[in-house]
């Protein structure tokens, strides 16, 4: 089967980004379990469901539609042949077998896709939110795709996004912008006097298995796209990301100690997703140091993202608004300041910096104004949101026929039961 | 140590098969939190060790007896030398070493005896289940293997089953199926008038991280059948799989939707798995669209075929007949229909699906009355079931001294508490 | 890229390895599950952020220092250049990629650092324990790491320890047992008169989840340590290290049965890790039947030390001195006994053995002493325990603001509610 170095190599490469892809994918198991954690048991099985169905969607739209959009024949914004792998995608030029490559792209989009169902969490109307998940997948990530990684007009240009801080990241976070600015906050999230109350999520253990489940995936995330068995990449690619998580946990942690005085659970958790979402446009591109700078700085801004969105009244459940959009276009535009090739503070010039700007830019005013009146339209047709009494009385029960949690102790029940119980004694 | 593009071969070989046969070993993990999280959590520590140790048992037998029954010297029946690799295997043509072989033998062999953990769940004796384990994987499954997987009578016939929906699936499908009818229903199954009770798994955020990772495990168990770093292959397999497991999600919660009009979580978390159990036979030989039909097929016949068995009062605490049996039948029938080569559906004929049929039907004939006769001899020994007062306290309590979630809330508990608080609250 | 046999070689050592390195990496999460799982649910947001932080401050501090001691040009005592890659490896003769090789390092010192959070839990200050922290990942594992691993004098003595029985978990095992000595017991751990009293775990499930983790992660663990994509010394060393872990899990449960008639599931679940840690140091150099052998002690030799401990009033709140420090010396010295080379018992004197027990105690005399006189250091000036009244109400609350659980019953709570409830309806 294998005659020469080449073919040996190509299936090396193979092999690589089918391992890559893998721990892509199993990134959704820790968006489930961060978002999860991160709010309310009335609502698990609500969370759970929109983390299985936008993946199960968008391996489906992708495959279909999506993969030709992003990499089809075409011209420099948008592919239009190569439907469900219908025709040549030989203009890529790629080594890779086909299926493979759009494997590991599939699973690319399912992030992209995912993010938003933490921001929207507690409040959201399941039906509307298959609908978001089968546009994003359909249209709008692979149309950013298209222009970033796709051969599109910002790539021509020289921006650099190595593994996605804006294509998937921020693309995730302005389309969950979009959709807690159309859905409004959850029921009780503000005080009558208009300041932000504290909504604990039910499970902070959950949530740190979901980080280190992401943490583990991202090493699939950032080191695979090197799509090729090129172990000096992939070690650089390996310590620079790992280096801005630990720097991002580490940022959070002690800006948050700052702030109140305690080492704060979620924020640190938090810390850890921006600091690698913030390293993801130029783990290849900047020093170790670099990345451990990116990463702290990512850990801090999340924490004053967090902050920001909270204050204007967007109710983002997760914290996804921050961590993907924001230190997302963050991680892009630094990498116009620390690449070793063309950063500013390198030494480079202006030249990229200004690239990473209009490529943020660009891809925000694409994916935002798209997803507003997306989330709008779906609005006044079959509506965004939940009843307030559904609301209240989580999306498990109204949506999905029960609690994730079916034994779960429940103050009303125990009433009901401790006056059974009383009568039964007075019975006696 | 690598003189020639051969040996490099077989060393990308092995780094794929053991990077697979990981991803199949995290699958029990995957097994553990589904039937955990579809169960009681008076049973939780019960189903976790009877996961846990049917896999050690497992690995400990397979190795000693299992593998030479499979895969050792012998006729298209059945091996008989080379035990605990005391002989050599050089019959198999194997370019991988012999101890990876093994090792990747050795987790798919642990995959269909932990199959029936989740079906005998919440009332099997722990010891009882310990011995039914060491058959399994000492003389059941590595028969059934032999003759589809070791060059027995099924493959030369062309019986095509590449990753296991009857090898690993059916095998523990119709184990469990032996199990349940032996057993008997759990306690409180049914009302006095015969109709089923719906008893809710305690955690469905448990469950949805153990379907996350059999979708990841998953992308070893298939993928990783290929044997070898075939770049093609691989990338097909993944595809195929991938498409499987979302449209089973998609299938088994539309259809759900249809029936009960609610997204219901457990049956599409069963629809995921059902899918890929479906698709598991025909990875390699069907198209991406004949996957998705597969996937989605077995998404609806899963629903259907839950609801049957609970009629037949078989009582299965996690839906293991349905996914692992049921659809682990229907997916290697549909490769007589859909394989590209020899489907009925793409001009092949009748042939492969004859033989389909037959393969499935002889499995069935080995395994089903194989584990009754075994479970009828448990039964009529030691003991096949805990006693209704255990069954009722839970067998976290009795068989392993105490319970999985000692700070749970306990009515009892508590009403013992709230006395004494009254009296000091008298006494002051 | 690839011109020949050579490069694509080292390509594809390169991909093992950081395969390796990622499933050693995910272990953090297993840790953080069984720690948590085993202690009480009001610590648990304490017990994810010290596995989590140590993790992030071990990648940073190992990065700076401890690589250069443990890899850097020195002497057979300790290395002192290249701090944070600043000067060159060569002498290493390293065909991997430099930063590939440090990810692989670096996560191998986290799992060093990561094992005290357990043993410690419960009442341990959280900056005390990142200083704590820092100190073992930039000194005390690097040293040991230096004399076994960097070329240092007990690796000329000949000293086996393939994969770190010894200088991971021994190191991490006696650093525990010095903390747990200055520390002393949590309060309510031993009655007036001296006995021990159980102190249960909050989540078997989050335990047995943790324990599948780190099953997966140690096939990255131990048969990474190959460095290479050799085929024939993974598939063994999988294929050990799998049955050590199998019969670790047996020897723990039949002895726990036999002692208290009960199949105990958190020693049975540390059986597990306890077989996993004796193999470590000879999984390449022991036949798969004396694995199996070094296993079923090591998971006997658990609950013996367990016990011993305990009555020593050395409270291990996970069992992580037994399970490290006690299986990873005991395995240590199995080596002098099974190995297929130079083993007691296969026919090769003494001497091997003799060297083995002179890398253990040496390890030992290194790690303890200084772990202990670092504890009291801390001690004496930060302060190394909480307030009593911190350890009672749990130290989510005191360190870091809020529970893990908010949703979580509370007794106090609800009686505030009840009261409430009464007098509403009193009213009424």
């Amino acid at each position: 089967m294998f005659n020469g170095a080449n073919e040996l190599r190509v299936a090396l490469d193979s092999v690589w980004v089918m391992v890559a892809a893998c721990l892509v994918f199993f990134m959704q198991a820790g968006f489930a379990m961060v978002e999860a954690g991160f709010t309310r048991s009335k609502n698990t099985g609500n969370i759970v469901m929109k983390n299985l169905m936008d993946f199960a969607a968008s391996s489906l739209i992708y495959w279909v539609l999506g993969f030709a959009l992003m990499y089809g024949a075409g011209n420099s914004v948008i592919g239009w042949k190569g439907f469900a792998l219908s025709d040549s995608f030989s203009h890529l030029g790629l080594d890779l077998p086909l299926p493979l490559f759009l494997f590991f792209q599939t699973v690319f989009a399912g992030t992209a896709a995912t993010i938003v169902s933490g921001a929207m969490a507690e409040r959201t109307k399941f039906t509307s939110y298959l609908i978001y998940s089968a546009v994003i997948s359909a249209l709008i990530y692979p149309v950013a795709g298209r222009w970033i990684w796709g051969g599109g007009w910002l790539s021509e240009l020289g921006f650099i996004d190595f593994a996605g801080s804006t294509v998937v990241h921020s693309v995730g976070g302005w389309a969950s912008l979009a959709g807690v600015m159309v859905l409004g906050p959850r029921i009780g999230k503000y005080e009558t006097d208009g300041s932000p109350r504290i909504m604990h999520g039910h499970n902070m253990l959950a949530a740190a298995l979901g980080v280190f489940i992401l943490w583990f995936g991202w090493f699939g995330f950032n080191p695979g796209s090197t799509l090729a068995a090129d172990g000096e990449a992939i070690g650089h690619v390996a310590i620079t990301t790992n280096l801005a998580a630990a720097t991002g946990a580490l940022g959070a942690m002690f800006f948050c100690l700052l702030l109140t005085g305690k080492y704060d659970v979620a924020m640190t958790l938090n810390g850890v997703l921006a600091g690698m979402v913030g390293i993801t446009a130029g783990t290849a591109a900047v020093s170790p140091l670099a990345a451990a700078i990116i990463g702290f700085l990512s850990g801090v801004i999340v924490v004053l993202a967090v902050n920001f969105f909270e204050k204007l009244r967007l109710d983002d459940a997760v914290g996804a608004i921050s961590v993907h959009g924001v230190c997302g276009a963050f991680g892009t535009l630094a990498v116009g300041l620390f690449a070793e090739e063309g950063g500013l503070l390198t030494g480079g010039g202006w030249r990229l910096l200004g690239v990473q700007c209009l490529g943020v830019l660009a891809v925000f005013l694409w994916s935002f104004p798209l997803a507003y009146l997306l989330f709008r339209f779906i609005k006044s047709t079959v509506g965004l949101r939940v009843s307030a009494q559904e609301e209240l009385e989580g999306l498990d029960l109204s949506e999905h026929g029960h609690s994730a949690y079916p034994e779960q102790f429940d103050y009303a029940q125990f009433l009901a039961w401790l006056k059974q119980n009383e009568q039964r004694e007075e019975a006696l």
